[in-house]
C-alpha cells in the first residue's frame, strides 16, 4: 500500500537541489557566489550604503574539488538572533515586502548552506556586525534538514572594538569545479560590477586578485518598502491585506486608499463607482464572493494611476548607456526607461537598450543581454521572455540586416521578478512585461533605424562623393 | 529596520506560481490539466491498472475565462483521512520513495488549487473511490495558505454501492485562456497517449469530443519501490538511510549490503576494502567525518554493479520505435535503451530514438521530442540537456547534412527526474543524464549513418543503371 507523508521545505531543496541551480559541480559553484554576493548587496544599495564586497575563492590543497567560499561585506549586518534563522531556515528572511531586491525567494543561502554540508559535511561560518549594534556575533550552524531549523555548533558573541564598523562575513566549504566555473563567474562579477558603478568589488581567486573599484559614487535613491498596486492583486492577497487591517471599521473607500499604492479618494470613487460597490461598507464584512468581484474588478478597471516607482530602483537611461557602452563598445546605442506599471499588484519597471555597430560581432540573430533588479542573468536565455519579444520583432521593419552587429540589453526591476525558477535565470512571459518589453524595444529601435538611415544615407554620399573626385579632374 | 519573518510552503508557492508554471492564464490551465492527468497515470499503471480516465474542459456561460478541469480515474483512489492532506498541504504524497513515477514534488495539484482559490475563489472538489475499501469520501477543500494546512468546507462519505469500484474524481474551476491553450493542450494529450498506448483517455473539450483508446492491453510490469544506488548518495542521504537501520548493532558491511540497491556482500567487501573501512565497524557509531569520507569514496569507488531496473519502466526499444513511427512517419528509426545507470544515488535508463526522413520536414537543426517517465515535456527546450547534447554533436559524423529530416526523442526514465523546475519542463545538465544520452544517440546515428550510407549507394547505383539504360541500345 501506499506511505503517505510530507517534507518540510528543507527536505524538498535537498532533494531537489537543480530547481535552484544546483545541478552540477560547476553550477553549484557559480550559484553559491551568486547567492552570497546578492545577499551583500542587498545588504548594503538597499539600505543607502556605498557596497565594498569582498569575495575570495580558495581551493583545498589536498583536493582541489573542495572549494571555499568567503564573501565579506559593509552592510546593515543581521541582528544577532536572527542569524540562525536567515541562515537555517529555508523560506525565511527579510524580504517578504514590497520592495525591489535581488533576493525574493528566502532561499539562496540556504541552498548553498544544504549544498555544502551534503557534499562536504561542513557547518556555514558566519560573523555579523549589526549596524546601531555593540555587538559582533558569530556562528558555526548547519541546517537540521529533517526540521528545516537551524543547528548551532558554535556561537560566541562580544563587544565591537569599533561601534561603527558593521557587516557580515560568510565562508562556506563546498563541492565545486572551479576549473569549469571560473569563467562564468568572472563573468558575473564583471557585469554585476558594470550594473552596479557604485560597488567596489574585490575578487580573489586561486589565480588572481581583481579590484572593480566604483567608478561613482552616486548610490542611486534606496527603494522604500511600498504597497501592492491594486490592479491584478488576487482574492488571496486581497484577504491577506485586508487581515493586516486593525480598525474593524474601516470602510471599503478608506481600505483603497490606505492599503494600496497610488490610489487617492478620487480614484478610490470612480473605482467603486464604477464597479458598483458601497463605499461605506466595511472591509472586514466582506464575504468570499465579494472579495472575489472585488478582485476581478479591480483588474479589469483601466483606470488606475500608474505605480509609483519609490519600491523600485531602476538604473536610468544615462547609466544604462554608459554600461552598456562599457560592455560592448557599440557605434549606436539608445536608452529607454518606461514609467512603472505593475502584474499581479507588483510595480515594475522596464529599461532596455538597443545597440549596435562598434565591436559587436555580426551575428545571425540579436545578441540578449539580461538584467533582473540588477542582477546580470547569464543562463537560460533561450526560455527568458525577453529572447522571447526580440525573436518575435521584425527587423527589417527597423532596417536591420542579418548577419547584424546588433544588441538588447533588458533591465526588469520589480519588487517580485516573476522568475521561472529559484535559481533566478530566466523570467516568465508575464503578458504584462512582455508588452512593456516590446513597447520599450520598439522605442529604442525607431531611433536605430534613423540611425541606419543615417549611415545608409552618409555612405551614399560618400560613394557619389568618391565617384564625382574621381571624374573630377576630366570635369574641370 | 527589517523585520524577519517565515513564510509557510503554501505562502512560497501561492507568491511564486510562475515557478510552477502558473505564470499566466494560458499556461496555468496547461498547467492544471497536466498535473491531474499525471496524477491519474500514477494511481493506475504505476500499480498495475489499466488506465481509464477521463478529462473535461468546460467554460463558464457568461465568463468564458473561468475554466473547470474534471479528471476522472480508475485508480487506487485516496485513503479517504489522506484526501485533505494530499490536496491541501504543499510536499505531502505518497511519492517520495524510490520509484519511478511522473509525480516527484507532492506539489503538482495542490499547485492548481492554489491557482484555483487565487483566482475564482473556487474550492477542489475530489471524490475518492480506494481501492480495497467499502467507502467513498467527497470533499469540497481549499488551502490555508498562511498555515499551510487543508480547510474542509464540506465531506461526506458514503458506502460503495459496488465495492469493486475504485478511483479518483477531481474537479476545479480556475481562471484560465482556453483559446490560447487549447493547442498545447491537445498536443500534449495526443503524446501522453502515443507513450502510454496501454491508456484509455477521453477528452471532451467544449469543441469536441475525443478518445484514445488503448492499442495494447499489454501493461509494463510496474516499478517497485526500492533503495537508492549506493554511487553519488551525499552525506545527507546517507545519514537519512542510517536513521531507518533499526538493529543498533548493524556493521557498516551489513549495512551496505541491505540498504543499497546491487550491492551483494562480494561488492561490499571490495568496496570496503578499497576504501579502507572496517567491515565489522557499527554503522550507527560512524561520526560526521566517517560519513563524508564514506560519502566520498562510495562515489569514487567504480565497481559497483549497475542499479537493478526494478525501480524503473521503460518504454523499451520496440515500443518506443512504434510510438516514434506514429509521431513522425520517417523512413528510418532506430532506438536504443541503454542499461541502467544512476546519479546522485538515483537509478536511471535512457532510451532514445534517431529519427530520419519520410515525412520529417526538413530542418537547420535535428527537430528533438522530449519524454521524462513517460511525460511528454512541451516547454522550455532550450534549456534541456537533451537539446544540449543534440546540438553538441557534430552531425556530419553521420553524413547528415542540413537542413535535414532528422529527429531525436529521448526518454529518460528515473526514481528521481532533475527537473530544472518545479513545472516539470526541462531536464538538468546532470554529467551522468548527459553522457548517457550521449553514448544512446551516437549508438543509434551509427545506425543512421549506415543507412544514408546504403542509401547514398543506392542512389548511386540507381544513377549507374539509369546511364547504362541510357546507353544500352547502342551497346547491343
Ligand atoms: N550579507 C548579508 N547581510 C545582511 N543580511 C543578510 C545577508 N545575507 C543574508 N541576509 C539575510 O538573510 C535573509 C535570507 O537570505 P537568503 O536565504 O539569501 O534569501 P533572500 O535573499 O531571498 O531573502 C535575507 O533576507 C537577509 O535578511
Ligand atoms: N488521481 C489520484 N489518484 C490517487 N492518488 C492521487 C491522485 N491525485 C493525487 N493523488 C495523491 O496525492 C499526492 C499528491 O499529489 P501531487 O500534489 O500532484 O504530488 P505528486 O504527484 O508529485 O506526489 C500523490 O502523491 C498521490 O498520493
Ligand atoms: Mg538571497
Ligand atoms: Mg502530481
Ligand atoms: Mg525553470
Amino acid at each position: 500500500m501506499e506511505k503517505y507523508r510530507g517534507l518540510s521545505p528543507a527536505q524538498f531543496f535537498h532533494r531537489n537541489k537543480e530547481i535552484a541551480g544546483f545541478s552540477n559541480p560547476a553550477r553549484a559553484l557559480y550559484q553559491t557566489v551568486r547567492e552570497l554576493v546578492e545577499n551583500s548587496l542587498d545588504a548594503t544599495e538597499t539600505h543607502g550604503l556605498l557596497p565594498d564586497i569582498s569575495v575570495e575563492i580558495s581551493l583545498d590543497s589536498n583536493n582541489p574539488d573542495r572549494v571555499t567560499v568567503k564573501v565579506a561585506d559593509n552592510g546593515i549586518g543581521i541582528p544577532i538572533h536572527e542569524v540562525p534563522n536567515v541562515f537555517g531556515r529555508v523560506f525565511y528572511g527579510s524580504k517578504y515586502v514590497v520592495r525591489q531586491t535581488r533576493g525574493v525567494f528566502g532561499l539562496g543561502v540556504k541552498m548553498a548552506v544544504l549544498y555544502a554540508q551534503m557534499t562536504t559535511a561542513q557547518p556555514i561560518y558566519v560573523k555579523s556586525a549589526p549596524i546601531n549594534s555593540d555587538f559582533i556575533g558569530e556562528y558555526l550552524l548547519y541546517i537540521d534538514i529533517d526540521k528545516n531549523i537551524p543547528h548551532v555548533l558554535k556561537m560566541r558573541i562580544r563587544k565591537k572594538e569599533n561601534p561603527k564598523l558593521h557587516g557580515t562575513v560568510v565562508k562556506l566549504t563546498l563541492e565545486g569545479s572551479w576549473v569549469q566555473a571560473k569563467k562564468r563567474i568572472e563573468e558575473y562579477i564583471r557585469r554585476t560590477a558594470l550594473i552596479a558603478p557604485y560597488a567596489t568589488i574585490r575578487y580573489k581567486t586561486p589565480e588572481e586578485e581583481l579590484v572593480f573599484k566604483r567608478v561613482s559614487k552616486k548610490l542611486p535613491e534606496p527603494p522604500q518598502v511600498g504597497r501592492y498596486h491594486p490592479k491584478g492583486v488576487d482574492v488571496e492577497v486581497l484577504k491577506e491585506i485586508i487581515k493586516t487591517v486593525r480598525d474593524p471599521d474601516t470602510t471599503l473607500m478608506d481600505f483603497l486608499v490606505k492599503s494600496f499604492d497610488g490610489v487617492g479618494e478620487k480614484t478610490a470613487q470612480d473605482f467603486l463607482h464604477w464597479a458598483g460597490f458601497d463605499p461605506s461598507i466595511k472591509v472586514k464584512e466582506l464575504r468570499l464572493h465579494d472579495l472575489e468581484a472585488l478582485a476581478s474588478k479591480m483588474k479589469s478597471f483601466n483606470k488606475w494611476r500608474r505605480p509609483r516607482p519609490t519600491t523600485l530602483s531602476p538604473i536610468g537611461e544615462e547609466l544604462l548607456k554608459e554600461g552598456v557602452k562599457n560592455i560592448l563598445r557599440p557605434s549606436f546605442v539608445k536608452a529607454v526607461t518606461r514609467p512603472p506599471s505593475s502584474y499581479s499588484g507588483h510595480p515594475f519597471i522596464v529599461e532596455v537598450a538597443v545597440a549596435y555597430g562598434g565591436e559587436i560581432p555580426p551575428q545571425d540573430q540579436p545578441i540578449v543581454l539580461r538584467f533582473a533588479n540588477k542582477m546580470p542573468l547569464l543562463y537560460d536565455e533561450g526560455v527568458d521572455v525577453s529572447r522571447k519579444v526580440v525573436d518575435e520583432i521584425d527587423w527589417s521593419v527597423y532596417k536591420v540586416k542579418f548577419p547584424a552587429p546588433l544588441a538588447v540589453i533588458t533591465h526588469l526591476c520589480s519588487t517580485k521578478i516573476p522568475f521561472k525558477g529559484v535559481g533566478k535565470e530566466a523570467i516568465a512571459d508575464v503578458p504584462e512585461v512582455e508588452h512593456e518589453l516590446e513597447i520599450a524595444i520598439r522605442e529604442a529601435s525607431r531611433r536605430l533605424r534613423a540611425y541606419i538611415t543615417r549611415m545608409e544615407r552618409l555612405h551614399e554620399i560618400q560613394r557619389k562623393e568618391a565617384i564625382i573626385r574621381r571624374y573630377m579632374p576630366e570635369v574641370i
